[in-house]
């Protein structure tokens, strides 16, 4: 296959733990190159074999805190926007970067175009679920204002990825409201609401709640990317404090060896819910395969990606993406 | 004062143990009145004192999954109408429900009427955050379609409300967004933002996210009905969800005396975080003084929420947000 190009200079930690992610992914076999300022990642110390990537130069990066947008537009040499278009030209089969999500996105868009017959791209989130298949929620943040339509869109691609990527059989489909009953919601779930019903391409469930995006039975969450982007936020921010309170709680020094005995227990199920695992969510409806990793990624993290970006390259989710769309 | 009038028949529990509550709170010396099924609330055993408290007849019952318009309409003799109207009349000072929490809002809406000036009424819900001041999130659920201009209202009742119940002095208050920069958001919070950043009378800080309802500084978390519904049902899923797979973890029997010296540690952190504690969430903008309690409502959550339904009677919590609203 053509190779993973990873975005060496996006995220928290770029680009050391990103070109040490991708090196790892190397070793294990996946055709892996970089996109970014070739002086500074040759410069890194510590990565044993990251000279034998190669690395493709690209002078700008986008921040964080830019607006995608004008970032996109203007940044033209950016290792966002020259690693979209090595999967444009054909030189990679699919990009990852834990870069500037929204910068990303539409960088994806702009250079490797929507998917026929897409209205728009989606973010689809893997989130990670102890004792059951991870579940999907999309959109998560590409698009804040949503028409019904794209919701559909949004529905009938989230289940083809949780199919493809997860090899769920027919994935039930839940979209995200406030009251199970097909009348709860604002206008644009009670509208969505009916063409999902009528659509019998996907397993639609009816109205899920807040509650369900981790403890109900479905597989995946559509949302509007407002709505969505809030809770996948919620859902983050509520697991973090309650981590940092319980830590707190279990390292007082009265009860050391009952604390330190009980993180031990309680340790799996934080490593369960660490969005490490899932290595990235997934930019859906663009002809290309696209990985969003978080910001935070480890080196773990961006391998995961890699290894994610090459199955579903393997699987062909954009073949399918596209033809869960045209059904 | 006037009593405070409790709607026995509302709740998972009821009305054994909303009568409870109701009877501890008389107990407390706060005048409290039943309203309900007078022969089913006689029959009910085992509470002390029960009978000491004046009961008023409904004989009709809205159920928690009917539809609330249509309940509120043709059940005229429900308890929740009832209820309401009690405080219309001016038999009452504060109506306390854990019924229906549509259906409690419209009765309060059309029979209390609204506060001058108001738009529309919001449900405000107290989130209790363990070592600081609860923090206020409105609207949970009242109107899942909003307009700037209501939400402007909510930030102005929210502001009032938390200052007169939580003694926050310049409470701080947030719009939930998925970006802290006035530019993210949808087009509602967008045209939201510039409302609130005009408003001196308000401690407007700009746009929050998802991870500040549990994690930030905020004290008042603006967003319309159908964002914070969906965002406080997260939040209780998610909590709900770990606490369960936290148990699960340390109750293993290998691990058996570590896991119940373990729970003794956290067990302070779950009743913090626990909602009964604060009572109920509070219906702003209607005249009058409403307590919306959780369905799920204990005897101590009741008892709680007639407290502070007495409190915001004192301390005229109406007058003062129909002054906010006036500003």
């Amino acid at each position: 296959m053509l190779p993973v190009i990873v975005d060496a200079m996006g995220g928290d930690n770029a680009p050391h733990d990103i070109v040490a992610g991708a090196v790892a992914a190397a070793a294990d076999g996946i055709p892996t190159e970089l996109v970014g300022r070739i002086e500074q990642i040759a410069a890194l110390e510590g990565i044993e074999g990251a000279g034998e990537l190669a690395v493709y130069e690209a002078s700008e990066v986008i921040g964080m805190a830019d607006e995608p947008g004008r970032a996109v537009r203007t940044m033209k040499d950016s290792s966002i926007v020259r690693g979209a278009e090595r999967v444009r030209d054909g030189h990679a089969s699919a990009f990852v970067s834990a870069g500037n999500t929204g910068a990303v996105a539409a960088a994806a868009l702009l250079r490797m175009k929507r998917l026929p017959g897409v209205n728009r791209p989606a973010i689809a989130t893997t989130l990670p679920v102890p004792g059951r298949t991870p579940k999907i929620l999309l959109d998560s943040g590409a698009m804040a204002d949503c028409q019904p339509d794209w919701l559909h869109q949004y529905a009938r691609m989230g289940s083809a990825f949780a199919n493809i990527r997860y090899e769920i059989d027919r994935p039930t489909v839940g979209l995200l409201s406030i009251g199970e009953e097909p009348e709860k919601g604002n206008l644009l779930v009670k509208e969505t609401h009916k063409l999902l019903a009528d659509d019998g391409s996907i397993n639609f469930i009816g109205n899920v709640e807040g509650r369900d995006v981790l403890g109900g039975e479905v597989d995946v969450v559509v949302a509007d990317g407002f709505t969505g982007n809030v809770v996948l936020k919620t859902l983050e921010g509520t697991i973090g404090f309650l981590v940092d309170e319980i830590v707190a709680r279990l390292t007082v020094p009265e009860a050391a060896d009952v604390g330190s005995a009980a993180l031990g227990l309680l340790a799996p199920l934080a490593a369960e819910l660490h969005p490490d695992a899932v290595g990235g969510a997934m930019l859906l409806g663009v002809n290309g395969v696209c990985i969003i990793s978080h910001g935070s990624s480890s080196p773990t993290a961006i391998t995961n990606a890699v290894r994610v970006a090459r199955d579903m390259v393997e699987r062909d989710l954009v073949a399918g993406l596209a033809a869960a769309v045209a059904r």
